[in-house]
């Protein structure tokens, strides 16, 4: 066993646009790209656990990510094999010793799977107490400037054919910002249990990362950012009431309508670096 | 009992915005409006059912249209009341006879509840060849740019606050286009879910209706619209495979990037009557 563990994992991503003819308003034909759209059915010791609708681009990862945000795997290394198979839709997962009380933790999220959610958002608020974020993380907004800069050059999916959200992990130490994961999905939730699962497997702290996202910044996504232990949330879009409390209780910064140069600061002011700040220093 | 059967709503629609003060780029405060998102758990007939997070604007909708879709409810008839109190995030539900599997019903919703999806996917997909649309359905460009027009105008959480996505159905009979359905919430899935409980309410058949969406057309958008028995699916974004797919399965006529006078037909194109073709009548 290598110092580091790996779980085995198979590298069954699929081709995640398919081209079609569609006719405009004017009744010209034209050819476009449009992403495809899976079921992905996981297997948790053959136990049947979800069916998850998908791009398909990150398979392995989003079983990973997927798994740990639903409490389901507690340690990286109790997983034998994740064998993702496209003839059957399926994602099996193997652990190294089975859980005698995976019925029990499956059923509870029955009473969470909501619209939007499919996660366990109860078992979420509960875990609020417990996530730490670096109490003095600065961001500059040359940084921020960066990051969005280096998304509106990033080749996307929802360049070539919309109807995508991606996620997306940087590092920035000091003033260089690194591009760490980038993940596209059909549903936001998708992509952020992608990244989930990739910081899982690298032993990925969150500390010096930001997080960056095209989509809502609803309850969910605030606590998953904070679960990876993300001191900084970015997002194209904007955030729900509730994502921001949620925000302001556990010290996540949130940054919203993200777009040039622009952004707004909904929480966590003292944290941004505002170059009229930095001038001042 | 009336001739048509109502159960007993509540009519605990929340406010739907909140303001707040927020700092820009250039350390500005302004004072915007962001949704609200609540936690709204269903109980029916006592037992814990899901937690949905919703913007609250038609709760007691989106309750009815959830256990539609998920299959917990067969008639309206059945459903006595559905209370919703938010003082404790609650929505009860009481039936007239309860049903004695519902602990069946609700586990089989495990395997399906994805990110972004919280529904029973598998019987959808199973529920599809039961699935009859008006097969001489036509729709006009006329009426398709009513349709966009009306949904640019019509007042929206969206323009004071974004983050949310909006459902719309429309009425067209020749070239009379009528809104007689508008939702939003946090969720594309919990808009749907409270057009369809209003659907339900008012026994409203899908012909002649054209549903509208800002949201993006998944696989499970387009069953539920298939479901509804309405023939004509409009977005201002765009459609997965499976979406498409699914659409012309069940020849539902598909238009997508609709915006302006602009739009994209993605099948069903025999179904659209565009204006050039209007002219060689």
């Amino acid at each position: 066993m290598p110092e580091i563990y790996y779980p085995q994992l198979s590298n069954n991503a699929l081709p995640v646009t398919h081209q079609i003819d569609v006719v405009d308003e004017k009744g010209r034909k034209q050819s476009i790209s449009i992403p495809g759209e899976r079921a992905l059915t996981i297997y948790l010791d053959k136990k049947e656990i979800v069916t998850l609708m998908t791009l398909g681009a990150a398979p392995e990862a989003l079983v990973l990510g997927y798994l740990k945000n639903q409490h389901l795997i507690d340690t990286i290394e109790s997983i034998e094999s994740i064998q993702v198979d496209w003839e059957t839709d399926s994602a099996a997962v193997k652990t190294h010793t089975p859980k005698s009380n995976i019925d029990a933790l499956t059923s509870k999220r029955i009473v969470t799977s909501g619209c939007g959610q499919g996660t366990m958002f109860g078992e979420f608020m509960a875990d609020l107490d417990q996530i730490q974020l670096p109490p003095d993380a600065k961001l500059s907004q040359l940084a921020i400037n960066q990051i969005i800069d280096s998304i509106r050059v990033h080749p996307s999916i929802y360049k070539q054919a919309g109807s995508v959200h991606a996620c997306a992990v940087f590092r920035v130490i000091n003033q260089a910002v690194e591009l760490l994961y980038f993940i596209e999905d059909v549903g936001r939730h998708n992509a952020v249990d992608a990244i989930t699962g990739l910081m899982w497997l690298d032993r990925q702290e969150g500390e010096n990362l930001v997080f960056y996202t095209t989509g809502r910044l609803t309850s969910e996504m605030v606590i998953k950012g904070g679960q990876m232990g993300i001191p900084f949330l970015m997002t194209r879009s904007g955030a729900t009431q509730m994502g921001l409390e949620i925000a302001q209780k556990i010290n996540l910064t949130l940054l919203a309508r993200c777009s040039g140069t622009h952004f707004l600061i909904y929480t966590g002011q003292e944290k941004i670096l505002l170059e009229l700040e930095n001038t001042n220093l």
